[in-house]
Formats: C-alpha cells, structure tokens, sequence
C-alpha cells in the first residue's frame, strides 16, 4: 500500500495490555487513549467547535453515509473539505458508511462488489462500493478512514464468516483505490462472536500493513464476556506498534474493558444521545435530570466534574430548562458527558504513564 | 419612593433627542442606548451565558409570568435568586407579568385589584396583582424591574383609558411595597395610540420620580407613524435625566426610531424567534438560510460582521444545519442575529458621541 508520511505512532508506556500514546495526523497530535464525540452530520448535536473543544476533545467523528447523502461529499470537497466545513481544525475520523448502510438504510441489497440500497431520508436509490466509500471519505478529507464493511448479525455463523470475507476483498480494494497520503486508512476486523473468524480477520488485515485497525461489530447485541474475549484475542494478534480503535463503544465500563485490553480509540454517541434524554453521566452513575428530586438541588452535577456544566450551574437549573424544554438543557449536558467520558479516559491514560512501565 | 442607591444614570451626550449614556446598576454599568436579548424561562433560548457574553450583550431581559409559573420564584430565590440560577452575572430586567398575563394567559378576569388567569402551562388557577408582581419580582432579584401594567388594544380608546388608569393605580401601589434597595422600579406609560392619553401617562408617572421610565403598549400592532409619534410625544415629558426603555421592539428600523427619539433601553424576542425560523438579520436585510441558493455558499452570513458565526461558518454549513435539523443552526444563528442588532446599536451609540454634544 502507499504508506502516509504524515502519520506516526509513539507508545510512550504499557500497563499490562494497555497503552498510552500519541498518534501523529496532519491536523494534530492524539493522546492515546482517546475518546471521540460523534458528529454524525459534521456537526457534535447542539455544541459549537469551540465548546467541543472545551469540553476536553481532540479527535472527532463524522459518518460518511449522512454526508454523503446530506449535503453531499462534493459539495463539502468544494467548500475545502470537512475540517473547513464544520470548522474542526483538529483531527477527525470518517467511518465507512457501512454500518450505517446495514443499520438505516432501506431496502439494502449487498452484492460481491458492493450494496445498494435506498436512502432513509428521502428513498433514492443509492449504491456504495468499497471505491466509492474512499471517493466519498477522500472528498471529506477526515485524517483517519475507514476501509468499507460489512457487519454481520454476530451471532450467525455462516453470515459473520461470509461478510468478513467480502470485508477482507473489500479493504484490499479500498487500498488499491485510496489516493491521498495525508489520510490514514484503517482496516476493520469482523467475525462476530466467532474467535476462529475474528483471529482469521486480525490476521489477514494485520498481513496488509494498514497504518491502524478497527475491531467492528461489537457493542452490537453481544454479552459483556463476549465484548472482552474478542476484543483481546484480536489485540493479541493486531501488530503492537500500530493504533487500534474499537468502534461504536463508549460506556465508561466498556471503555475500561477496551483500554485494559489494548485499545487506543474509542468512538460513541453515548454521551450527545443520553444528554438529548436528560441524562448525566457521573463516576458514579446515571442521573436523570427531569426526576423531581432534583428541582431544588442546588448543588452541580458531579461535585468532582470541571466541565463549563458543572463549574456553572446547578441540577435544579438544569431540571428547570428540561422542564421547560429548553434546547439549553442538550448542550450543557452534552458538554458534561463528554468532558466526564474524556476524563475517564484521561485518568486511565495517566495511570498508564505513572504506573505501567515506560517504553 | 424609597429611592435606590446603587442606580446612576449619566448622559454623555446627546445628537437631537438622542443620548449615548450610562446606566449603574448593581450588577456592572449598561451603556445606552443599549439592546437586551430575552431569556424568557431564564436561558436566552440555545445560548450559554458564555455565548450571549461574546455576543455582546450586557443587559438581558427575562420573563416574571414564566418564571413565576415555573419554575416559581421562591425556588429561583431559594436558590440565590436569578444571577445565580441562570448564571448571568451582569445586569437582568424582569418585566412585570402584566403583558404576558394579556397576551398568554387563558380566561383571564381583570379586575380593580389585580388579574385572575389559567396558567397556559397546566391550566392551573393563578392571579397577579401589583403588591404579587413586586413579590416576585423581588425574589428573581433583577436590577431593573417594571411595575405591573396592563396593556389594552392599542386603538380602543375606552379600554386603554381604563387600562391606563388601572396602569396609574397598580404603579403606586407597586412603590409603596417595594423594599428591595438594590432594584429599580420603572414605570410604564400606557395609553394606546392617543396622544392625549399618553400625555397624561407620562405626566403621571414622572410625577412619581421613579427612577427610569418604560414605554409600553406599542409594537402590538400600530402603524409606524403612530409608534414613532407617540415615542416622540412621551420621551418629550418624562424627565431627561432618567433612563427610557421601549417595550418589545427589536428591528433595526424600530431601534433607529426609538433611539433617534430619545429611548435608551430596547428588548425584543426578534434576533432569537428569527434564529430559530432560519433568518438572519444582516445590515442590508434578512436572509433565509434554508434558500436552495445558499447551498454552496461558502460566505460567511455577513462579510462586515465579527460575531463568532461569520468568523466561523459558511452560509452552506449553515444551511446544512437546517436542512438537517440540527440544533447548532439556532445557536449559530441566534449569537449571529444579537450580535448584529447590539453592532447596530453601538454603532448608534458611537455616533452619538463623536457628533452629538458632550455633556
């Protein structure tokens, strides 16, 4: 494959399976391990650049399939691509568009060479092939992209082995297509809860010396024991010196999980989707908001958070505007879950570095 | 009337019956002619304290009825009163409940004491009268608050008679239970579309020396003419050296008007209801962001402006936004739209000083 010069990865201590880093990207540098928010239509839901910064985030993710749909990747390419469009100057992530062809779209019809399928928002037929997806990812210009696949129901044998075999045929014509060399392209494993088909797909994607890989098809509808086991068999085969990203996972329990079995990025809706619902996420838990209990609470969501939320008002406050259905009440505790998950994953980072063993 | 000491209001200049000032309050000092956003259930809707700050407001205007609806104001006041609850240190005005319980309320029955009503929220019974309105008012803890008022149809001479009168009766009553030191208690001149009327509002009130003075019962459907002739007509009565605020009226035009004719203090929904159908106020008119035309229009709304929007993003993202639903369009929009009617009025102010007369 064109190997991209602009990309490195220094492991800077492990501890156990885990590690802490810094992956290098044309628009800065990550620490790993990393959570990124999710701004599935290029924008993080209801906060601006600036308060997505603020709240303590360095990588975020778009989605290639809304964009793709809704405004178009042509249209963003003209506008200067995606970190100029949505006015993120820091490190972003496209997935593939492939999930969310198998989990949104209607009528998906997958063929060896690709899937068509019609559009959730206004039923055109669409089509996406691996080529396509890199066309569409490289339009966008995201620093990390995915290599286009497909996720099976993970406990169907015969389908799990089928799809990522297509996945497998799809990355390698995924590297054979990509041209930019200031995105990273990473490949994904699958296999769903099979360990002979998830060892089979680490190693094939390993056997391509692909800058970074992805595990799929977890966090999905399998146990928590099957989460752990697959993510660590597949980690023990992943080579060691490049960075590796569990999608789609970010409670702070399975990012634990992640982190301890040597995963270095992590990606949710988690903590933007729950702030939607009214609900904080604490160190200690859930707390939703509109319950009664808090009306007049005078104290911040979590007494330990530093977040803008928290150093600034009080839960009754923030029950008062969910009450009210005041579109304030999503932003400021978007701001709260992500800043709480990026400090989860900041003080495992930093338990790493005091106390693992440095490289 | 106790009289407030913490209040001072200086004029700097003048250019005709336009004054550029300062008005003291005991949370900072408002420059005049001054614009102030409204945060009617205590958040100036999609917008952080933070954010309505970098907009440049100073001033901000929040709404007795909701506020004592819900989330009530002993609540508000339990918890440090309204600078505390909504996290806006600077200068708030509470107005009195009295048009919201006119233009809001259900089944409202007026009588010589005060309103009864259905609150619109729960039906729930509910009455205002001026000694409840102060009560309130005194427990949101606004720097500037209004006397309660009742605000008829503009063109029914009998009515607004009536209403004026009831308007005269409820202010003193409104004095004589006042005790907070700290507030200052302007009264509102009532009196429809006739000058006659309108004389005697503003000669009444000014006879009370109260310490600022608001003009109400107009932008409710008079003609412009009769607007600007009746601001021209009360700002020639009361006393110069108090503080005069126009009720609701937040166009460009309407500013231009009510500053040229001596009012110091705007507020209006405007910037922030446009926000959220998708307009934005520019110097050369609106703009609906939605419009197909601005699809790949990689400018910014408004090329002289300097607000965090137009440094920020394209009208494309913008449009985007809507198109998509996001609630980042009526964030971005709203910080846009105060921002540019505050430059207006700065601008205004600014003029003023350079080619009024210093006092």
């Amino acid at each position: 494959m064109k190997f991209s010069e602009p990309f490195s990865f220094e492991i800077l201590a492990v501890k156990g399976k885990a590690r802490a880093g810094v992956f290098h990207t044309p628009h800065g540098s990550i620490l790993t391990p990393v959570f990124a928010p999710v701004g599935t239509q290029a924008t993080v839901k209801s906060l601006t650049p600036a308060q997505i910064k603020e709240a303590g985030a360095s990588l975020i993710l778009s989605n290639t399939y809304h964009l793709y749909l809704r405004p178009g990747d042509e249209l963003i390419a003209s506008l200067g691509g995606l970190h100029e469009f949505m006015a993120w100057p820091g490190p972003i992530l496209t997935d593939s568009g492939g999930f969310q062809v198998f989990s949104l779209a209607q009528m998906r019809k997958i063929d060896k060479d690709g899937v068509s399928f019609k559009s959730h928002i206004d039923g055109s037929p669409q089509r996406l092939t691996p080529e396509k997806s890199i066309a569409i990812q490289e339009n966008l210009g995201a620093d990390i992209i995915m290599a286009f696949d497909e996720c099976a129901e993970p406990y169907d044998r015969q389908y799990s082995e089928s799809a990522m075999e297509r996945t497998h045929l799809w990355a390698e014509r995924c590297i054979n297509v990509k041209t930019r060399q200031d995105q990273a392209l990473f490949g994904i494993v699958q296999g769903g809860i099979f360990p002979d088909l998830r060892e089979r797909s680490a190693q094939y994607l390993s056997s391509l010396n692909l800058p970074g890989y992805a595990i799929g098809g977890l966090s999905v509808g399998e146990t928590k024991t099957e989460m752990r086991e697959t993510i660590n068999l597949v980690t023990d085969i992943l080579p060691k010196d490049k960075p590796r990203y569990l999608m789609g996972v970010g409670t702070p329990a399975d990012i634990l999980t992640g982190v301890e079995n040597g995963i270095d990025i992590f990606d949710c809706v988690l903590p933007t989707r729950l702030a939607r619902h009214h609900a904080a996420m604490t160190t200690t838990g859930r707390l939703n908001l509109m319950n009664a209990s808090f009306a007049r609470d005078g104290q911040p969501i979590d007494q330990s958070c530093s977040c803008y939320t928290c150093r600034t008002f009080s839960r009754a406050y923030l029950r008062h505007l969910i009450t009210a259905r005041e579109m304030l009440a999503a932003s400021l505790l978007s701001i709260h879950n992500i800043h709480t998950l990026i400090q989860t994953i900041t003080s495992l980072r930093e338990d790493i570095l005091e106390n693992g063993k440095t490289k």
